[in-house]
């Protein structure tokens, strides 16, 4: 592995190596447990009625058949749940309406997407819970389905609701439409750039549905108990999120709840929603006893939320030198079947990279009959960009310069405006695309044979800020605990330990991190937008600073001196008159009951400013030009993370979405029928990588620390999902001289648009526009 | 229920109130966890082979059949524990040397009780386990054992130790002796002061060995991973205490070890040592799989700490008019078989109501072959104090003073100097007292048939300080967790929530109170010494000031005003200047996100003063002579607890203490063969009090705020054990005429006694020196 290493790097003495993972031993022995291991003695199973149509007016439910089958104990429906107000509510990540939100539980007159939940039983045996189920009489009124956002925006598109709270432009309206938010940013004179422009590409591309994944099923137990409180053990990314969202749904005080995240199999954004938690509470208040619910494969194919479909038409222009002068941008973004914001996301990420002085962007969230799109690793971000880098790479050729020579000319860099408006702080992109440029994988020779090329793209994230909590505990032999109340998905338990034992002057080994469920640390928002081991962080850095400084106050009363005379620095205690002999926290800590009892810092955080991420990925292919299948023959993830705590993991995280992201670029869709429902919910026919699939894959680290981070921080899991699609494309594209501009590129489309390459009217090409 | 109310009381809008404990669903509806619940599909089964003798070399330890069985995974022996220095650890209550522990959890050389462990066993089912520990072979030389304190003080006695450290009037030495501790205090010139006495009473007294009779037995759970990682489920009421414990044994940094304690079924102090703990954890590193062990009833009663048997010689010096001037104390307290200092805590109290000009106290702890004795509610405070309660009920009957007026005559104060140099801070003994004479019952009439009478005694326990953590954290909605490391045995999350909420200006059921792990929590010493509501409460008010502080800064910003200008309280922050609407903690709450991030506040604590805390108990009864046993026909037990926090749980420690007080009193005792063997190891021949045995004991709370506590708490717990041996022994000689100077005063004494009541030379008789 190559690294771009900092000036200060070398100052750490824990930051950026690399100890065993606290959690990993119980992980690879089997002892960790999930949310599907949690067992009660007197567990009742519930099971979940779900619409078989993706729209349909829901005319009637009759519970009664099911309820009389004895070892029922319970049956709920959207009756049971509170009519919620017209109300956003920030959920850590993304926008839920509670109105909408209560209506995703359990539909009340209509199913929105194949698998809307319409009631949920509750019985001895989950056997019991799946006949009661088929006991339930719906009556059902088949509606038209849409699930193609272009067709969703069109005249005569069936309406997902006769009246959406919609956004348009930032202001909120009452209409009939299945646009539910339409966000617009403007930079300089967008007609005027683009007059001024020598070379003006514009295209259109496509994107598919795409499922995060994650190999844990969904899984909750509730307990709700006589006296009013209640406890959820969940597979969640946000505990805290989890329950606000029960809390809110009904109408609870959140003292009354605690929720205990289990160890999670994998979520990458797609288990923040709470999709079984409320039902299972429900279920549990009627019959005083805890209640589970699982959800199948098939299930989290079809009633979670995915990664939204899209369309755009993407204009860049460019003088002769490559300079980028105007850009234009429409696209329209999957919603599902509730409004969301995604879109909204995509705006700001779309022409991240580049500093472009005339820009407009025009971006649509649009409703459709399928499940509500959730996050997915740096959500929106890679819809949005492959079109710009395949542009950029098309423009490469087009002007004779090296692709990543007219990034390196457009890159945007502190103090640089984006096209959202944005200012730039200190940001890691020219050095990404220098590291990217001297590694070696870039300095050799591309692939040379038929079929054979290479492709470089950009992707970015901007990383989430967030609220967090940590708690820091001195032991009295002067290790440590650190608490937090992030759920561990990448390796943040070894990260907390990092920085509180380099903040400590502590061994890695001597931090215990925990995991805290809700009712044991203070409010600590969802593990996502890569925010945990950088905010999270922060949090566990402010909490061993205020530990430090108690402890110094220890230090002074021993050495009888001023508080203000006693600095911490090189892991010891030292008076700045130098009086006494330096003093460690292991050799302060068994002082510490004589000297005033515990000490135990605590730090909370909601950081301004966070850390952009950068990525740039070099992807050496070989096509067959037979079946179409591509062949990654190498492949190079360079990527800014501020500082990599753990480098292992870092690199893990890399490895990890540049995987996801090729799944996305050659395979991974769902299929839809003409009623609107998802024909492959399995992983036989939803094609995820496996590692016959993918290479290994190179990393090379590089590190602009953040402004915004006391370890310069950056954030590392989402960025690196981006690029493999824009990659791959120009790989492709320049191995077979032909641009597949829609996703996946798998091995059909490839066979067919090498058929069509020298006619003018292909499949494919009949979308494109003429070239400029 | 009569109350004695302090001044203040009244402001308090939550402290005072009676919310259904926190816990007390799960209790009651058998969902609650305990530590035999612990399981794992793979746990081992362990057993331990206990000697058989009370004192006996051990001459060789053959394990290798026991090893044979299959079906046995690991056998651990004294062996595998490290040896550890001759040092003193605190262990939050009372002390440990380290070096004897080692040898008490195993023994190398000696067993010094019955029960003491030789070896345990992990085997795949109990029954193999306790199979495989019948197959060790041990070879024993039997020896002398001794479990008199007096006989073991005596020249000729058997040795439990060739030399052993003990402190001699605060001197280390090491001696051949059975003599651990010998503590004096001496105050004026008690020689000079007798000879100013005009009435002067010596009597000499004895209590049997008697046990904490907590409901659930021992059980502890470890798994050790290969990682070096340590989980332990345990039933304690000192987590922090048992990993320090386990630490030092097996020399590991206390980073590695989280110890998890389940709810419990009772502890009284007999449940902060570790007995099973270290036994799991070895058992658990040798075979890699979760380990649990437990005990029977047998075991609990012949193998854990009990309280001491004590002989005692107590002489009092009046003036006619009542006036206390001088006192002399000896005693002797079984320490068990290794070295402790329960005896130089009843020092400290056994004259602790009275002032007394002149005063000497000798106390000795005295090893004798039976468990290390451990904390009992009140440790040593019960053995000292009922002899001299005797003295003064004798002393008010020969001058002819009313016994409650002869005590207020003495009763110590403020500013006045315990016999062991105390100095007092403001304490409520004379309240107490005048709340007694107050009393509905006191100013009824005695009873007055045959055999029936009044007698009236004091109680006093200083109560502990020590070391607390707490983590208050605000949720989004203006609800409240609070995060404490103390084990619930009193109802203590009821009155963590209650601190809480009267300081944040909420509802006690808007406060979610939690008990922490030891890696989610700084550190807490024990639940013991009546010390949780009085320190951790203190904790959990730093922690809920810390985030109001934290609070004030975010209105401030909110009103775009300095933080000095912004005050909390009436439950609501305003402006000095009342320049805008007050807001509440549940007004601000939801602005936090975006003010700054979550407000958590933290406290810890290491108390300076603690609150002193006397009873005193009011008891009718009627005796039967025929069969010497004792009806209480009435009784009335008053204390000063500072602040009543939850009044319920107050009354339910002060009803809780007297039932044990009284099986004291009346039944409960240790009966041992010539060898040394406790031979009524259960609860059909070791007697303690059913609901049929105790009347409904009336309470009266007298509430004299601590001066070291910001809501006055003392503690209430302990207290209450100490005064029913006196009351019901000054009631008997009011009825019979005679005392019996022996606990228990059980049936076969009393009609012993009784038969001698004219006779110069009874049995327990000719134990008394002549009247003076």
């Amino acid at each position: 592995m190559e690294a771009f290493t900092h000036p200060n790097h070398g100052k750490y003495k824990v930051i950026g190596t690399r100890p065993v993972r606290h959690d990993g031993e119980d992980k690879v022995t089997g002892r960790a447990q999930y949310a599907a291991d949690v067992y009660f003695p007197d567990l009742l199973y519930g099971h979940v009625l779900r619409s078989p149509h993706a729209h349909a007016k829901i005319l009637s439910v009759d519970t009664s058949k099911a309820e009389a089958l004895p070892g029922v104990l319970a049956v709920t429906t959207s009756a049971d749940l509170p009519r919620l107000e017209d109300r956003l509510i920030e959920s850590g990540e993304g926008v839920e309406n509670m109105r909408y939100m209560t209506d995703r539980i359990l539909a009340a007159d209509k199913a929105l997407f194949k698998g809307h939940p319409i009631a949920a039983v509750a019985a001895t045996d989950p056997w019991l819970a799946a006949e009661a189920v088929g006991l339930i009489e719906v009556q059902y009124e088949v509606l038209r389905a849409v699930t193609d956002v272009v067709e969703a925006m069109s005249e005569g598109a069936p309406l997902l609701f006769d009246q959406i709270t919609t956004t348009i432009m930032g202001k909120k309206e009452l209409k009939a439409t299945n646009v539910c938010m339409h966000t617009r940013h403007q930079q300089g004179d967008p007609e005027a750039g683009f007059k001024e422009a020598d070379v003006i590409i514009e295209r259109e591309f496509k994107t598919k549905t795409v499922h995060q994944g994650y190999i844990e099923l969904h899984s909750a137990t509730a307990l709700a108990r006589a006296d009013g409180q209640i406890t959820v053990w969940i597979s969640s990314q946000g505990p805290f999120w989890a329950r606000d969202a029960i809390a809110m749904l009904l109408k609870k005080d959140l003292s009354k709840i605690r929720v205990i995240p289990m160890e999670i199999g994998g979520g990458f954004g797609g288990k923040i929603p709470v999709y079984l938690e409320p039902l299972a509470v429900l279920l549990s208040e009627k019959t005083g006893r805890p209640v589970k619910l699982g959800m199948s494969r098939a299930d989290v194919f079809q009633t979670t939320g995915p990664a939204s479909s899209t369309a755009s038409k993407i204009k860049l222009g460019f003088k002769k030198d490559g300079t980028l002068v105007a850009a234009q941008v429409w696209m329209a973004y999957e919603a599902g079947a509730y409004p969301g914001t995604w879109g909204a996301m995509g705006a700001m990420c779309v022409l991240a990279p580049y500093r472009i002085p005339h820009s407009l962007i025009d971006v649509y969230d649009v409703l459709t009959n399928t499940p509500k799109v959730a996050a997915y690793r740096a959500p929106s971000s890679p819809q949005a960009l492959w079109g710009v880098e395949s542009i950029m790479d098309e423009a490469a050729q087009k002007l004779g310069i090296d692709p990543i020579d007219l990034r390196l000319k457009n890159a945007g860099k502190e103090g640089d405006t984006r096209a959202d408006g944005v200012v730039w702080p200190r940001i890691g992109l020219i050095e990404t695309l220098e590291a990217a440029k001297n590694s070696e994988h870039y300095k050799s020779p591309p692939p040379s044979a038929p079929n054979q090329a290479r492709g470089v793209a950009l992707g970015y994230w901007h990383n989430a800020g967030l609220q967090s909590s940590a708690v820091v505990g001195i032991n009295l032999d002067g290790t440590a605990n650190v608490i937090t109340g992030s759920v561990d998905i990448g390796g943040t338990r070894a990260s907390m330990a990092i920085i509180a034992a380099e903040t400590l002057g502590l061994k890695a080994e001597e931090v215990r991190p925990s995991v805290a469920d809700t009712d044991s640390i203070g409010h600590t928002d969802v593990t996502g937008g890569s925010r945990v081991t950088h905010t999270t962080g922060y949090a566990v850095y402010l909490a061993a600073m205020d530990a430090i400084e108690q402890m110094k106050a220890r230090v002074a009363k021993l050495w009888d001196c001023k508080q203000g005379e006693v600095v911490f620095d090189e892991g010891a205690f030292r008076n700045v008159n130098n009086s006494h002999e330096p003093i460690t926290v292991r050799q302060l800590a068994p002082q510490l009951p004589r000297t005033g009892g515990p000490v135990q810092g605590q730090g909370t955080i909601s950081p301004k400013t966070v850390g952009a991420a950068f990525g740039c990925h070099v992807a050496d292919i070989e096509v067959d030009t037979d079946t179409g299948k591509v062949t990654i023959l190498r492949y190079t993830a360079v990527q800014d993370v501020g500082t990599a705590i753990h480098p292992s993991y870092v690199e893990g995280q890399m490895i990890g979405g540049a995987v996801q992201g090729i799944g996305w670029a050659l395979n991974e869709e769902y299929i839809h029928d003409d009623q609107g429902r998802m024909m492959n919910p399995g992983f036989l026919d939803y094609r995820v990588p496996t590692s016959l699939d993918v290479p290994n894959i190179d990393t090379i680290i590089v590190e602009v620390p953040s402004p915004g981070h006391p370890y310069g921080v950056r954030g590392v899991g989402e960025t690196p999902i981006v690029p493999p699609m824009g990659a791959l494309h120009n790989a492709m594209a320049r191995a077979l001289e032909v641009r597949i501009r829609e996703l996946p590129m798998s091995p059909p489309k490839v066979v067919a648009a090498l058929k069509d390459k020298h006619a003018k009217a292909g499949q494919i090409a009949q979308a494109i526009p003429a070239q400029s």
